[in-house]
Formats: C-alpha cells, structure tokens, sequence
C-alpha cells in the first residue's frame, strides 16, 4: 500500500512524539506536520531551538519522501533559519517534491509561523532504496 | 566574561534537557557534547532520528560561536547523514571554528559513535551581533 | 540609481562574457540570464560542466541580490544538479528573493534547459553591506 | 585502470582549459589543482567571480571522486566564500574523501590564496555507478 511510508513514519516516531509534533497529511511526495512550541523546545537564549525546527522539518521530509513506498534514506540537508519564534508559537511545515529519479528525490521543506510568515526553509536529498 | 556564552547555551537549554545531550566541553570557537540514544530518540523505522542528531551538532555549533561573547544567531546549517546509529549508541559531537570575521563565523560540526566513525558532518554559518 | 547593482553585474561581468551569459532582466530581488553550451563548457564526460552551471546561478544571484542598492557579498550557496545537459542546449537561470532582512538576503535560483526542465536548484545567501 | 578517472578529468575537460584551470594531483579520494586569477575571470566588482572558484572546487571534486573507477556523479555541492581574491593571485584547490560507500561519496574542497588563506570551503556529495 501506498501509504505504508506514511504510518511508518506518523504512528512509530518516536521523537514526533516526544516533540509534540504531530503529522496532518501525508501523500507520495508531500507532507505537512504542526508543532506547538512548548518550554521544552526553547534553547539558551528562550526562542524555539534550531534542533526542534529541524526535527520538524525532518519529519515532513521523511513522510513524503517514504511515501511513495521503496524505503527513502536522508542523505543531507540544508537549512536556513529565517525569524525566531517563541512558546505558544505554532509551527506548520510542509515538504513537497521538486526532483524524483529512480535513486533519488529532492524536497523542500517550509516552515511557518502563525501568521504564515517563513521561520526556516530547508532542501533535502534522499537515496531511494529501489531494488 | 567569555564563558557567558557557554553559560548560556548549557545551564538553561531546554531541548538540551528534554534530549539528553550534555555539554561536556566548551571555549570560544570550540564545544563538545554527548548524547546517549534514548528510545525516545529514534524515528520510524527504528533508528536515531535525524532531528536528534541535528540538535546534537547544533548545540556545540550554539556554545562554540557564543562562546566569543557577542550573540552568534544561526543563518543556516549543512548536514550529511552518514551512518545509522540505534539505541544505547552513545554520540558524541564537537564544532571546530573554521572562520571569524567580524559579523560572521563558519564552524564544522562532526557526530561520531562509540566506534569513533562518522554519523554526521555538517557546516554551519552565523551571524555575529557586534556593535 | 536601483538599477546600480545589475549595471555592475550585467557590463563588467567579466566571466559572464568569458561563459556567453548573457543578464536578460534585472529588478531588486530578481534576475535572469541565459547561457547556450558551447564546447568550451563541457566537462570529461561530454556534459555541461558544474562549473558553467554554477557560474550561470551565480550571476543571477548576484544580479537579484545587488539590484536593491547596497552591496550584497555571497556568503554561500547550496546547489543541486539534476539534469545533464549538452552542447547547443540553451539554459535559462533565475534568482527570485526569498527572504531580505537589512544585514542578509536569501534567493532561489533555478536553472531550467530548452524544455522548461530542471537542471539545477541552488540556494544562495548574502550579507548586506549596509550603513 | 584506476587513473581512469583521473585522466577523464585532467585532459578532456574543456572548462579547466577555458578558466586556465590545471591538475597538478590526482588519486583515488584526492585532488588538487591550480588557478591563476586572470582578468577574464573576474566579476562585476573587479575580484574573483564565484562561478570561477566554484569550477576550481569542482573539478578537483570530480576528479577526486572518479579517480576511483565507477563514474561519479554530482548529485549537490555547499559552498562557502571566506575571502576575496583579484588579478594575480594563484589559487589552489584540494579534495579530500571524507566517507565513501558503494553508491556514495562525500568529499571536501578547500581553496587557498598564495598566502595559504582560504578563499572557499565546499561539501560535495556524488552519487556512484557502481553495477
């Protein structure tokens, strides 16, 4: 089933969980997830953490990239941090495919704020574990 | 005085916390953290989430460039994803200053296992708020 | 004058002219320009060279990013190469700003072959040399 | 033979010609060449153009990664610019392998002035066709 990418992803990760990040929509090439930004997502400084936005971004990244069903392994991405946010922020991130090749895939990741103003853009590359 | 950064960045990060990551070591352009996979790290199918080991490397980038003293904020960072690790895996990261001018500083993160071998390499760029 | 920056970039470009690029537009936060593969911009293999590709991305990016007025100095860019490409294609690249602060500026370039394809995605950061 | 790769590179690649661009070293995991900042690779400001120090980086990249046999295919390359350069000075670029599996390899670029300072640092990851 095509879907088998997306309950892999959404029902057994783990940090999704610990994050409070939870996966709205899921299909072969896209995603979209929301985070609220709770105290324990803050760094030193108290705005949102690099790492939880990241995270954020890496979930809708490995829905639909799995989505298409051959396994999709991450192999590096490129992040921008464009404007902090802080607790009680909530937080949307969507992927969407720009490149597909039998070994390959490409997306962008976007996050936004409430007002839908961007907090980080992200690419990132997937190997495609196709027999 | 210089440690403020690493002050800054160690005693109050609250992702830091809920993660587990402890920083170990940190001087002005320099920083060492462990962070033990925990099952609360892994991703979907089961192995060290890719957000967990973002937030490792970005948390010694954080504490080597404040540890200069003026606020370094985060433009972007570039990751590679080099090796699976899974629980009970213990991770170790450190930041290496590769360049600092006055508004900016590029550092090079690396993630390593138990074995010494590389799970991640990233770059990350920042820039300085100096008056 | 706004239109400074892309004068600068579009007439004394020197490696512009040494490729064949050639600046088709330029408004603050956007550029486009052209490149048809001639022999001397291959690679070993026979395919469009990385670095004709780039070159192409990256005076576009100039273009965009220095039209605003105040110098814009490339901090790094992140490139995707996803299409081969040969002698006679012509190759069209864009920059669009995706983010402008007063000290940074983020754009998209996208370099596109005869059949409106991807070849290339880039994304591409400058520090503002403001007052 | 090994040096496939190598010679691929060093004697067919047009744009090294074009740019003045010459191999000086190349083994599998490892090149370095050298370039001689000429008028005609300048930018619109009067120093090195990106798209000129990018090309340096790529072709020991290339030259680098396919010196082991199997074609090498760029799949993306991260880019920083560290320190500007102008007519005259001679730049030397190095690819060292960093992580290298049967259907990738990870490697690092480093340019150089003649005072040994650098002038860019690159990621660049390719994908192997590897039977």
């Amino acid at each position: 089933m095509e879907d088998k990418g997306s309950d892999r992803v959404s029902q057994k990760d783990a940090l999704a969980r610990h994050l409070g990040i939870r996966l709205i929509e899921v299909k072969p090439g896209y995603a979209r997830a929301v985070m609220e930004v709770r105290p324990e997502l803050l760094n030193g400084v108290g705005v949102t953490h690099g790492g939880a936005i990241f995270s954020l971004a890496d979930i809708v990244f490995a829905a639909a990239s799995n989505a298409h069903g051959p396994v999709a392994l991450a192999l590096n991405v490129n992040i921008q941090f464009l404007k902090t946010t802080a607790v009680g922020d909530v937080l949307t991130a969507t992927a969407r495919e720009e490149n597909l090749t039998r070994k390959t895939g490409l997306y962008r990741m976007e996050v936004r704020d409430g007002k839908d103003e961007l907090v980080a853009l992200a690419e990132g590359l997937v190997y495609r574990k196709t027999k």
